[in-house]
């Protein structure tokens, strides 16, 4: 008998990757990135429509052109059982009847192309969603951050009515790239839940956003099969075999079979552009002050998954190295960045920093908030800086750890997952000491891509439960992290500032009024629609 | 006639400079400049034992040298009618009976050194005096900073006892040099008033440290003699003629007569390093609240001159120029920046920096406060920073200007001297803007030592008035910069959210906390004596 296949695939913030797995033996035989043609769309569109500050798009024709790429070179003339996929969110765009994007019809029309999910511009509308309330939001701490799906409709609604009227379905990219490999509409509930709050119970919020509910989905759990790879992508990409594709999964939420989270009491850091938090339960219990949401089915099936998140991680590092490079190596940089930093002793810059490059998730859920960095003397180095920002992150992931601790989460292990986490020994011993606690590295590649391939097989029939699809294609080597006692004790102090300064109200409002100022038109504020 | 010239030196942070000027005709003949041979000592001394955070020391020998070669290099073989000297202060140092340095006995005793303007460590004994308070504190806001003599004293006192009872005389560098080129101790009025707090009225402080009235000597005015060069230098130089020696001058001060601020209605802003504001009256007002202090005949003969300051101005840019170099040519960089800089719109970035890298003078006079950048995105570049960094400092200049305004002084020109206001038209103009009215920058290169040479002129008898030093050896042609209606609108509303971040409590506690936990042992503080 010929092998089979899995094929999974990961669509990310700057490129989509895919790996093939021998679904017999569970190794990784190729794997292959295709990035995005127009990456992401910050200051203007592909024709110089200029874009307003905190807009960040995407053209979901890219997306098609990447999973083709991808699936022929990984796929064509092989046997593959089943295709899954995770895919980064929120991040919907509008489309027609037929399922065409309407930045086809309007291409140089901001609201017609993917909000990203770091578009940060529908945050007034997360506002006035939240101040309205509603029992919705019982499991999302009482309010919608301006990154999830019911922001964005509601900007497109209000922004661009003409726009809204022409969209007859508002989708998770996810969710209509498996559309498009199929072509039916499936969507995904760990899309639907997390970033519309869906539940089973309820079904979508009404009266959010006028006119919103008939133009989405009832969605499936994870794990279901959505169809089979359509005749033209068959054509296209040369795979043969039943190709049966799974509903999408949540992009950071894809990681946890690969890394063998598939039951109660993990701690799970998916470490990546911005980083997320996961911690899977059996019972429900009440959101903790600050955590983000809930949901059951929507990450592993049968399970609650609790999610929380900060909106920047490894980006703030990256951003760093491209403001200040050392080398024009962007590696070369972050090694001798590293390098340096590592030899710097807690406290001893005595630099603070928040980390909200990208606004604050938990516990502001306020993506106009900014970055902050204090107690820069004459004698304040590039290398002490950048680890103050590493510092930061940290800082933020145990905030968020601390508050699963006190709200009763029975937290046994800690499990940090990612390339950066696996390429950054420095980091992960660094969030050892600040959590105080062990933390462990399964030592897996492309781990997001495999997970969503384990999604497929427990969707195929391929193994009979995640478990055992964790077993057979997940990580099989980890790497344990202790925390030194002597780092831990300076950093319980240090922590303790970090606490107080989040909580600062003058700081967040200094914040807030230089957005205001700089939107209220001062001379040379950057043009734009919002 | 053979020709008589004036000298006039300026002894600075780094280096000292001087300048040989034609008596009669006032043209500047030749100039030179020697830095300083250990420089700043800020983490060791020349034998390695280290020092703490905070501390910056000189050696007293590299004035003799620099002084020297100055004056041999501009003199020799020359008539000098008079020397005129300026230099930086408070940057006291102790000495035995015979005028000699405590640091050449004991050269691995930081305290034996000059402990220099910048030096921070003496803060806590500045808020122990101010807390113990003192009518002698009527003209200084009553409170001492920790860059003053009496702060520097009471750490010396307290922390080095020892060396304290070996110090027969505590005294300002500058009139140390005096002593030194005179053979005997003639104090500046304007050093004693302003960083030591004596008035002719009622002496030095009484009782403020204990042993220091007798350590310390009465002052004569600025514009005073104070002796002839003696018989050694005249040697060491090969100077002839009179050779008149004034007292000392503080560095930012002896700028006033060299750009023609001799008289009521100016505002001075000395841009160097660090940042001095000084406003001259006729009749004595009341303090305004925040600036740090005035005096009678400190500055020029006769007028009351009002002092303020900024701990970092120009040293601001050159940190940043320094961490984050774009060149390895730092002119090159400043360049770049500066060019970068000047494109970007105010209020633009969202970006406000609290321009504290080396403390805090107005309003808080509070050396251990540190810097702040806020409002960071991943969209900030570097060249944004920059400019955050230069708003900063004019937001710092204009909270001095408005105290004076509200104070009730008639501030009808505010001119700007230094070689940084006269390279830096970016600058300038962003003052005008930021400050919203037209600011005057005299064109007079070397400004700061010819001030100090017509300090000498007066003493000496060259001249018969500084109205009459002004106009021979001053500045002869201004350039004039009118703030822009645009930007000073907008810098009006982004100067609130500074003056509100200036007063936040929550900032300035978080600075104090960060301090103390890397005093507090954290591992890897830097190790040191204070």
């Amino acid at each position: 008998m010929a092998a089979t296949y899995l094929i999974g695939l990961d669509f990310g913030t700057e490129s989509a990757r895919g790996v093939l797995v021998d679904s017999a033996s569970g190794e990784v035989m190729e794997s292959a990135v295709h990035p995005y043609r127009h990456g992401v769309m910050t200051r203007q569109l592909e024709d110089g429509t200029p874009l307003a500050f905190g807009w960040a798009l995407q053209d979901a024709a890219d997306y098609v052109e990447a999973g083709a790429e991808i699936l022929g070179a990984l796929g064509r003339g092989r046997v593959v059982a089943s295709i899954g996929l995770d895919f980064t969110a929120s991040s919907p765009l509008p489309v027609g009847g037929d399922g065409r994007p309407l930045s086809e019809a309007l291409p140089g029309e901001p609201h017609a192309y993917v909000k990203l999910w770091k578009h940060r511009a529908a945050q007034p509308h997360a506002e006035a969603i939240s101040a309205r309330g509603g029992e919705f939001l019982r499991n999302f701490g009482g309010r919608v951050s301006g990154e999830w799906l019911l922001a964005k409709a509601a900007q497109l609604a209000e922004e661009a009515p003409t726009v809204w009227a022409a969209t007859a379905r508002f989708i998770e990219a996810g969710d209509w790239l498996v559309w498009q490999l199929t072509g039916q509409e499936t969507r995904s509930l760990g899309l639907a839940a997390y970033k519309a709050q869906y539940t089973p119970e309820a079904g979508y919020p009404r009266d959010v956003v006028p006119g919103l509910e008939g133009r989405l989905a009832p969605p499936r759990p994870v794990g279901s099969p959505a169809g089979s790879l359509s005749g033209a992508w068959r054509k296209r990409t040369g795979i043969e075999g039943p190709a049966a594709v799974t509903v999408a999964v949540i992009d950071s939420h894809a990681l946890l079979p690969a890394i063998g989270a598939v039951k109660t009491g993990c701690l799970v850091g998916a470490l990546g552009t911005s980083a997320v938090y996961l911690v899977l339960a059996e019972a429900y219990r009440p959101l903790p002050a600050g955590i983000e949401g809930v949901a059951r089915d929507g990450s592993i099936p049968g399970l609650w998954c609790y999610e929380a998140g900060q909106a920047s991680f490894g980006d703030l590092l990256a951003w760093f190295a491209r403001a200040f490079p050392t080398s024009p190596d962007p590696a070369e940089c972050f090694g001798q960045y590293n390098e340096a930093a590592a030899a710097i002793a807690p406290g001893s810059s005595r630099l603070l920093v928040l980390d909200w490059w990208n606004g604050n998730r938990v516990p502001h859920a306020d993506s106009a908030l900014s970055g902050l960095i204090l107690g820069l003397t004459m004698d304040t180095t590039a290398p002490q800086i950048y680890r103050a920002l590493m510092e930061s992150v940290c800082y933020g992931a145990r905030s968020i750890v601390d508050r699963f601790v006190s709200g009763g989460f029975p937290i046994g292990r800690v499990l940090l997952a990612s390339g950066l986490a696996l390429s950054n020994p420095v980091l992960d011993q660094m969030m050892a000491d600040v959590l105080g606690r062990t933390v462990e590295v399964p030592e897996l590649g492309q781990a997001t891509a495999i997970g969503a391939a384990i999604h497929g097989a427990v969707a195929a029939g391929v193994v009979s439960s995640y478990a055992e699809g964790a077993a057979r294609y997940g990580a099989r080597r980890i790497r344990t992290f202790s925390a030194r006692p002597e780092h831990a004790s300076a950093y319980e102090s240090l922590y303790g500032e970090y606490a107080a300064l989040v909580d600062s109200a003058e700081v967040r409002r200094a914040m807030h009024r230089l957005n205001r100022l700089a939107s209220g038109g001062a001379p040379g504020s950057r043009p734009g629609r919002s």
